[in-house]
């Protein structure tokens, strides 16, 4: 939605446009600002001003309010698409995805929607094209919670070709809900890379003085470029301060709240890197550059479930589910146990040749089904153990590992992309 | 199992009992330790000695070995049940459920069986009698996986019955898998209570050195002697050091580690209470011990689900499932939110009479379906949203309040045993 037109026409003749510093007396309220651009899903009466202390605000404007410019500021260009070999400089390929890194407020209703693309972005950060030449694209611009499986593969062939194409690195702005989940899926589509794949996402939008989405996409550049790793990671704040960041293997990290910045965490091991204003400490041996060429795997068998088990699940409730999955990832109690009623249908269901996959809600901690009854009567009835990998990745390598291996026991025992410890004495 | 034959009749010759000081010559290799008892599951031809370092071991021994008796200890009596009024102390009823708590391990599998009897784990902790009455009953035996909503509910009978009868505390030893489901669930049910409740779990079987069932159950008991609280918590081991517990509300606790002693934690909040030594530090204010009667509340609505949300959750497979369930609790992503699909089939689920709830897998923080698109859609379609509520808490809060209140939108988004925050200002 544009301006109302009584607004356009009031901006029109102060010839005001984004950018410019506007004064605006709105209910005998004086506010100084830049102009910001107006979103479709902005309310047509209403001005978006950056103030001075950072803060955008949006004022309800009716057409006798005053409404002057201040000062009319040369406008930004648009950064021009340079060739890297002019210019020295390496190319850093930006796939946009959409989410809150991509998103705004809408003032008038609060909420945040997906509207800026990769360039937006990288446009927004002139100190990210000091460091590189950034390659923007936009292959979605969706919320993570409408991120399917086909996505994730859509993205590991983009990035493959920007991998193979030469790119110094790939980054992709993502939303957070899924973030998690599309980074294992990336570890285990694209396998052995030459360069870093950091996802990076924001847990404010990018137009809120609060954002945290500049400074994840400058550590993420920085940390690609500066640092001799070729992994599939997520890079986020790890704490209150606006120059400590994560840097997590794609297998290991959940979201683990729901709003705070420093939402991310690697589950059962340290995040692979910690950065704090320059110094980067690495927890962890990994994967060093190369020039290895992508081959990425990007096939998956989609018809896979992934269920928590409480008391109170009932076998006849979940059988018709289970038995006609091809796969099933349980998230069990403790060691990953069931109720004796749920070992009966996993019995069934491997038997019938669903592959079954146990873990444990408890999401530290390995899987052990050596310890009580019920665990032996799982591993008799055929259940695949994975140590102490998280649920959600062993989903998404479940549904990787039957659409790619002739042995999806194996395969999913097997360390491939840190996703789980080797198997080692558990003490209970 | 009893012991072999031949065993029998060595140790029959030997006079030699359990709490004897044995020494045991097997393939060479002398052994001196106290004699345990001989569980069932245990191999005909294995002894348990208890060495002087704390440690149990299981020795196969054959007819061919050296066994003699080195000392034959005085073995405690079995503990007399006195009557409260003769001794002046107070009465705490321990209601045995099973679980590694009540259990040993079998040294022939090394598996853990449910085996001790709630007096046997009265008795094993002499210290405990010198505080209070014990009066032990074992209401079940059975790993905590096998605990079903039944199980709550016979619980919440037998506790109402304690307290009204006047228990000073009641304690629960209880099995650590589904413990924090019990503890909500016992919250809701008993309401308004008189004197603690405690649950109290063990992540190592109480026969092994390592075991934390006796400082935790000893724990419990202090706490629920010492303090002025009346409240249904979890205590269980805080941290490496043998003298620190936490106690935690029942509705905010959740197993989050499979295996450590200290895998509980209070989830959104502090823990109630932290102890240290003899030392408690409250956190949080709580219900104070008072002379009120308990009249508990144990209905529930079985047909409820609890569900995860994982992109590529396919509404079609989920359809029969969530349509035709009473109620359902979502884990979604983030601040609370599914995909598209499942927002269609969540909204016709409850235009179909479903109760649907929606929770969020990052366990921390809250949900807050008022700043993105898909979360207001959530709303339209009549989801009920329970602020930072733990995903299993609300499962069992949805189970009671459908079957105790006429308004269960208002009863879920009520706090009404600490289970969520107030209603606040959301920083997203």
């Amino acid at each position: 939605m544009s301006y109302s037109p009584e607004l356009s026409s009031v901006l029109e003749s102060l010839q005001a446009s984004n950018g410019d510093l506007l004064r605006v007396i709105s209910s005998g309220r004086e506010h100084v600002g830049t102009l910001m651009p107006h979103h479709d899903f902005s309310d047509p009466d209403v001005l978006v001003l950056k103030l001075k202390s950072g803060y955008n605000i949006g004022i309800k404007v009716s057409v006798d309010d005053d409404v002057s410019v201040l000062e009319r500021a040369a406008r930004r260009e648009p950064p021009r698409r340079e060739k890297p070999a002019v210019e020295g400089r390496k190319r850093v390929a930006i796939i946009g995805t959409g989410g809150t890194i991509a998103s705004y407020a809408d003032y008038r209703t609060g909420a945040v929607h997906p509207a800026l693309s990769a360039e937006d972005l990288a446009a927004s950060v002139p100190e990210m094209a000091d460091l590189a030449y950034l390659d923007p694209k936009v292959l979605f611009s969706i919320f993570s919670e409408n991120m399917e499986p086909r996505h994730w593969q859509e993205l590991a062939v983009a990035v493959s070709k920007e991998l193979n194409d030469g790119a110094e690195a790939v980054i992709i702005p993502h939303g957070t809900d899924t973030m998690g989940y599309t980074a294992a899926a990336l570890s285990f589509m694209l396998g052995e890379i030459p360069r870093p794949v950091i996802l990076v996402g924001s847990q404010r939008s990018s137009d809120r003085p609060s954002s945290d989405a500049y400074s994840n996409l400058m550590a993420a550049l920085r940390f690609a470029l500066e640092q001799d790793v070729a992994e599939v990671c997520v890079l986020m704040h790890s704490g209150p301060s606006d120059d400590e960041f994560a840097v997590h293997f794609g297998t290991r990290v959940r979201k683990m709240h729901s709003s705070r910045r420093d939402a991310f965490r690697s589950m059962n091991v340290p995040p692979l890197a910690q950065m704090k204003d320059c110094e980067v400490e690495f927890n962890a041996p990994c994967r060093r550059k190369s020039d290895v060429k992508v081959t990425p795997s990007i096939e998956l068998q989609k018809d896979v479930l992934l269920l928590q088990y409480y008391p109170g699940m009932h076998a006849s409730q979940f059988s018709n589910l289970i038995v006609s999955a091809r796969g099933v990832v349980m998230s069990g109690t403790g060691l990953g146990h069931v109720n004796r009623d749920m070992v009966g249908l996993i019995s069934r269901a491997v038997y019938g040749g669903t592959e079954v996959v146990m873990t444990t809600q408890c999401l530290s901690g390995a899987t052990n089904l050596g310890v009580y009854d019920t665990g032996r009567d799982l591993i008799n009835a055929g259940v695949i153990t994975v140590m102490d990998m998280l649920p959600e990745t062993a989903y998404v390598k479940l549904m990787w590992a039957m659409a790619n291996s002739d042995d999806v026991r194996r395969t999913m025992t097997t360390p491939l992309q840190n996703e789980m410890g080797e198997r080692r004495e558990m003490h209970v």
